[in-house]
């Protein structure tokens, strides 16, 4: 059975990116030297799924981040190519979250990062969560892209455990309640 | 000098209460036995500011839930008197955050607790409250009435301690970074 993996970071009011996607906030905060646990979560990580924004946003860095293939769930990149430098690496979809999770499961895939407010929010939704890990930036940005949107009905988490960082970032990690 | 701090719970997308007031899903939750120091907290205080909303939400509990005296910051309720069985327990005042401040500090109060979404976002935003210990309920309730709002630039916040409890809960304690 395939699973989604949520692995986050947010301000304290809950944006992931400011409105124009910066997150130089993040990074400045993320610089200090501290372990918090990415290279752990991604070691068990099979694929990666994320939305056209995150994508965008991550497009240009050199070397490219990704250890694991990148499906980019969008209806407008499948219509390009996938740029010459990331072929094998990373896959435009026009696909839904379930069908993006049984192509990925056909192929073998266990665990699944999903990254990005939007495709988080849809994954949630449509119940392919398994666990998310949050980790609080102390900052208010006041306005940005929000990791939750609305929710046809509540969701119940467990609380699995915390760690506070010397930094000052607190990561929470929950499993979805069913 | 008076100094405003906050104790108060959140969902995990950062609703204080639904959008109706309803605060049921953190009363369940909050019933466990534990101690999450409000107690602790409310021994230091000197006194209560809140808005009408808070107010309204509480203004029916019997017994009266305040401990310390309640300075209710609403313009449309200044022109009315306090209900009786509530005078010498709350004050309406029409003030701006300051005023509230200045009166209360002439008063010789030196410990406010801000309560209230829309009073601590402007609060917040005068620079009048030193510290807020926020705790996490494990619920994503997709809409309400959010603890924080749109700011003019970022509010950088020290962590200072976080605890988990048992139930899920998870309160972290921040000072707001001058």
């Amino acid at each position: 059975m395939i699973t989604g993996h949520v692995f986050i970071a947010t301000s304290l009011d809950g944006f992931i990116a400011r409105d124009n996607g910066d997150i130089a906030w993040l990074l400045e905060r993320d610089a200090s030297g501290e372990d918090h646990g990415y290279d752990d979560f991604i070691r068990d990580i099979d694929a990666i799924i994320m939305g056209r924004g995150t994508f965008e946003a991550v497009r240009d860095m050199k070397p490219w981040f990704y250890s694991r293939p990148v499906l980019v769930l969008s209806a407008t990149l499948a219509e390009q190519p996938v740029p010459a430098d990331l072929a094998g690496k990373v896959r435009f979809m026009g696909k839904s979250p379930q069908q993006a999770m049984a192509t990925l499961e056909a192929e073998g895939c266990r665990r699944v990062y999903v990254d990005g407010g939007r495709v988080i929010q849809s994954f949630l939704l449509e119940g392919l969560i398994s666990d998310l890990v949050i980790t609080r930036v102390p900052i208010l940005l006041g306005t940005g892209r929000p990791l939750f949107g609305p929710v046809p009905h509540d969701i119940n988490l467990r609380h699995m455990g915390t760690r506070p960082f010397p930094s000052g970032l607190v990561q929470s990690t929950y499993t979805i309640a069913r």
